[in-house]
């Protein structure tokens, strides 16, 4: 173990995985209250539907890396999103062993409406920050997810072998 | 509704709330399931013990200012946390109507265990980011957090009223 600093006590103010954590949940909980939870939507659903909105119809496998969602979880959403009509699951017309999934007609109205609060809730939640420190803070973000999957631990090896997108 | 650059399109490798909540998730993750999992933590049990530890007994609404969990679902974990034998309930010392908590010997030898890999799974993330970069990060997660809980909506109102910490 490495040496601690204050092996004593832990300022949670300080300490960065809270400080992480408590926005990332922050602002999923009020874009899913607001914006995701009248549709019926969850943000991984959403996180789905936003990347085959800007990346197209998508195998899988490369659907799993944009989203940064592990594959079993992944089938499911795809499943639930297919029943309620949002996305489709076909034949890729290159290779007929592959599934393409790309949203619906009724899934891409859906992401065109919410793409605006989705924004907006970017903005408001980095308001006062300027472009410098947002730059720093979106490098600082990828790198630490880099960091994290990169782990050596049996929990990170299964659950996370995504690269950062 | 704000104009947005691209209304058509949401690129997750650079909108900032993906990228915030997918390393919150992931650093919870791994610590949940290497640190706390095998001594049946939850992360949010484990944020109420280290916020006792580093500073002392608390009311129970100091410690939801604390640790940013709000007041139902503390109750809930301070309970949970009781009947495991880690952390006392007992009236103040200083007001009969006022309840403390307060970690147990139990408790307290608990966190000092805990935290070496705190600061670990800390270390690991922030690899390779200069303190200046790291000070910068800190700073916008906290204006960030500031942001959202002054944010004007119902759902923000309800649950998350606590100041960033």
């Amino acid at each position: 173990m490495a040496p601690a600093k204050h092996p004593a006590k832990l300022n949670l103010g300080d300490y960065l995985p809270y400080l992480v954590n408590r926005v990332g949940t922050i602002i999923a909980d009020q874009f899913g209250e607001e914006a995701l939870a009248p549709h019926g939507l969850s943000i991984a659903m959403w996180r789905v539907m936003a990347a085959l909105s800007a990346n197209g119809g998508q195998r899988q496998i490369d659907l799993a890396d944009l989203t940064s969602i592990d594959a079993s979880t992944l089938s499911r959403l795809v499943t639930r999103l297919t029943r309620i009509g949002l996305v489709t699951r076909a034949r890729s017309t290159s290779s007929n062993r592959e599934v393409v999934v790309a949203l619906s007609a009724k899934g891409r109205l859906l992401v065109a409406r919410l793409i605006p609060s989705a924004r907006r809730i970017e903005a408001d939640a980095s308001a006062g920050l300027t472009a410098e420190e947002l730059a720093v803070l979106k490098r600082a973000l990828r790198r630490m997810y880099r960091n994290m999957t990169a782990r050596p631990t049996a929990a990170a090896g299964a659950r996370a072998k995504r690269i950062a997108v």
